[in-house]
């Protein structure tokens, strides 16, 4: 490795121009002005892989933008194989007048690069290859199998992807999955991401007179079915954030202990918590940290609720309906298909018989997990400690990422998200940018990275 | 009275007559088009009271639709004042298709006469006319001392008659108020209303979080509001519908036996109540029936309910905000005012440390009662046995008239509601009509009324 590491230093100015060559693209994926501009831009990621030594590389047109494929598979059978995946799609600039510096002419300022798309995601894009030009410049070939898939549409929710995917299932084929396309715990604080929350959203809706009735001729000897919802949403969770419905975390995995320790381990203060959010006290499960309970606990949330009259003043109206959308975030290895059937028994038992309900799931999304001392993280772990001079950290998204879902579902394989980005790079906003000490030390942690996975079973 | 009563058997088709007449404006309020129409029948009034021997007979500007007054108050100072209250517009005719005769074209049929107004409440105004009518021509001379006051603007929710009334206490003194606006409880059961619920309408607001959360990255953290806003509502009412507010209840006038006896005298079938809102149960206070629920006994209802995502499909937002408009009806003598700060009190020391709290009252609404044993409902009791050959029964309304509160704040008077409408007379609706039968009925009542009156001591 350590030529390797040797070339990477030596190549940093080399690289910092490439990567300015690459966010010069105005590869905006939900503006149909800039179509050609996200196709140059799919063009410049398949001459770059070509360039730096990855075969088969190929633009595959989609029913929106295109993805970029290219692979290198000569480390041999024995060996495991890698996808990286990241996108090259970016987010618009507006407003364009909070920008330092234009969006699309890349600038470093403070050790940083300024530009639409640096840390999200083409500067992580670039980390990887960089990192296999590393590779393939220095020993004609890389340690371990390898496959790359760079989208253009995840600003505008990865659209045609899954189908891509599901059509490509065998090109695709992968034994773990990189994703860098997320950031790191804070400034100084590498991350592993190992395991995302799933969701399971449903939408209730309750009928209590057929008809909205006047609520003096009617109060009192009907059900209301605003009182009835609230009645049944508050039967949800008890007093200690606890979710009440039926078999509801039969299938919860547990914290492990090495894994409360090492959230334990990473700064977290509820107090900037609460005056960042101007909530005067936190609430949640009982016997969990914030971390824990938006990490690896489910949770459950009305997302929305209406019924009766909701506009100005007062219209005196004992409503025939209400409704509400109540979402469960979902962790490993709880089922959403099945949440959703003991949700929707819960709801009926609870209603009262003075009102008619009636449930409808909205949207799944599965949790997904690599364990943390799963070989696929210790060597990215390893990496990542090599590089950064550190140990890295362990995290989780209390959130989905819809592709790490897709190809969990798809190819069955774990991902580890290996994010370089920081918290306040401001992706999506102005001046979005990228640390370039982050941007080396990603390309070393990839490196060794690829050089750790040669050492495992497939 | 036998002379009278004579009179008024012997005119009835004269009365058809002029009714029509009466019925044959399109005093429409709520449409500036007719504006003309709604002061000629003013005038119409006006001319008619002069004709039948009232004095001081007199149209009104007001910043809308025109006031009728006259009075007649040669009685004698020992004798009751009373003050007879009705309006003269009516409601628009769409959709005009449903109507079999045209709805300003008074047509009679199968013992009912057809028109716009003829129930509300034209055909009761033409009732106390032609009662009065009856004794000055009969006898020169009414029994009792008597004001007349017929608005033009009760459709549109009487705008400009409390600025009337306070600005006429003196002209309208009285000692008692006859409202014939309503109908009576059913086919055949001629009903005596003597008192009214109150109201008071409240806007809680909740803040949680700053800002709309993705429910993702901080579901299981903060109170979401929604969920927080379910619960204290559940708060508000126990499951045997009793309301939970400290000191709600404290000046709440109990159902006398005699009350609850005379209402169970009535004829009402909580199946076929159910049948026709289409409910398998029916939900209110336990001990109450259901017409006790709807008369007598305060209520709280939510009236409306909103926060979060309410569009189609999935958004995972966890709320900043959740508001619920909420109502309580209120039963003699709960004080509104005093009744808002009980609720706004009661909803701060319910509300969790993790959510901001604000509440506003929106309106408010005294409630009224005429004791049923007191003399005015004893004359009302008398003359409607006499007339209508049967006892009448005593009803209570669930909603407010704002103007028999008007009527109470202002002059101090109770109010006697002697309705001579039925309940499926269509009132608001197409094809629209009034029984003559109690039409007549309505006449004699309102004839014997004013001399039972006279009996009695201001």
């Amino acid at each position: 490795m350590a030529n390797i590491l040797e070339f990477i230093d030596s190549n940093k100015e080399r690289y910092i121009e490439e990567l300015k060559g690459f966010l010069g693209y105005p590869s905006i994926s939900n503006n149909p002005a800039n179509k050609k501009d996200v196709e140059e831009c799919a063009m410049y990621l398949k001459q770059h892989l070509e360039k730096i030594g990855m075969e088969n590389a190929k633009v595959y047109p989609t029913d929106g933008h295109p993805v970029v494929y290219a692979d290198w598979l000569h480390a041999g059978n024995d060996k495991p194989t890698a996808l990286v995946y990241g996108h090259y799609d970016v987010q618009p600039v507006d407003p364009i007048d909070l920008w330092t510096s234009p969006p699309f002419k890349a600038e470093v300022r403070n050790g940083s690069i300024y530009a639409r798309g640096s840390a999200d995601d083409k500067g992580q894009v670039m980390v990887h290859l960089k990192a296999l030009e590393a590779h393939l410049k220095n020993n004609k070939s890389l340690p371990v199998n390898l496959k790359i898939i760079i989208e253009g549409e995840e600003e505008i929710g990865s659209m045609h992807l899954d189908d891509f995917i599901a059509e490509h299932k065998d090109l695709l084929k992968a034994d773990v999955v990189i994703i860098s396309d997320t950031a790191m715990y804070d400034k100084g604080y590498p991350a592993i991401g190992y395991a995302l929350r799933g969701l399971c959203y449903m939408q209730v809706e309750l009928t209590g007179p057929n008809r909205d009735l006047h609520s003096g001729q009617f109060g009192g000897a009907v059900e209301n079915p605003i009182n009835a919802l609230a009645k049944m949403i508050t039967r949800l969770k008890d007093d200690k954030g606890r979710i009440l419905i039926d078999g509801f975390y039969d299938n919860v995995l547990p914290l492990s202990e090495e894994e409360r320790t090492e959230f334990r381990k990473l700064p977290f203060d509820d107090n900037k918590y609460m005056e960042s959010l101007k909530v005067d006290e936190l609430f949640g499960e009982e016997g969990y940290s914030t971390l824990e309970r938006i990490w690896a606990r489910p949770t459950l949330d009305c997302n929305g609720i209406w019924g009766g009259f909701t506009g100005e003043g007062a219209k005196t109206v004992l409503p025939s309906k209400a409704y509400a959308k109540i979402s469960m975030r979902l962790v490993p290895n709880q089922e959403p298909e099945k949440i959703e059937k003991l949700f929707t028994a819960y709801i009926k038992k609870i209603a009262p018989k003075s009102v008619k309900v009636s449930v409808k799931g909205l949207h799944h999304g599965k949790p997904a997990i690599t364990p943390i001392d799963s070989k696929w993280v210790k060597a990215a772990f390893e990496a990542m400690k090599q590089a950064f001079g550190k140990e890295p950290v362990f995290i989780r998204e209390g959130g989905s990422i819809p592709i790490v879902v897709t190809f969990q579902e798809i190819l069955k394989a774990p991902a580890v998200l290996l994010g370089f980005g920081l918290p306040d790079e401001n992706a999506h906003s102005p001046d979005e940018n990228m640390n370039l000490d982050n941007f080396y030390k990603g390309i070393k942690t990839s490196s060794i990275f690829y050089n750790e996975l040669a050492n495992l079973t497939k």
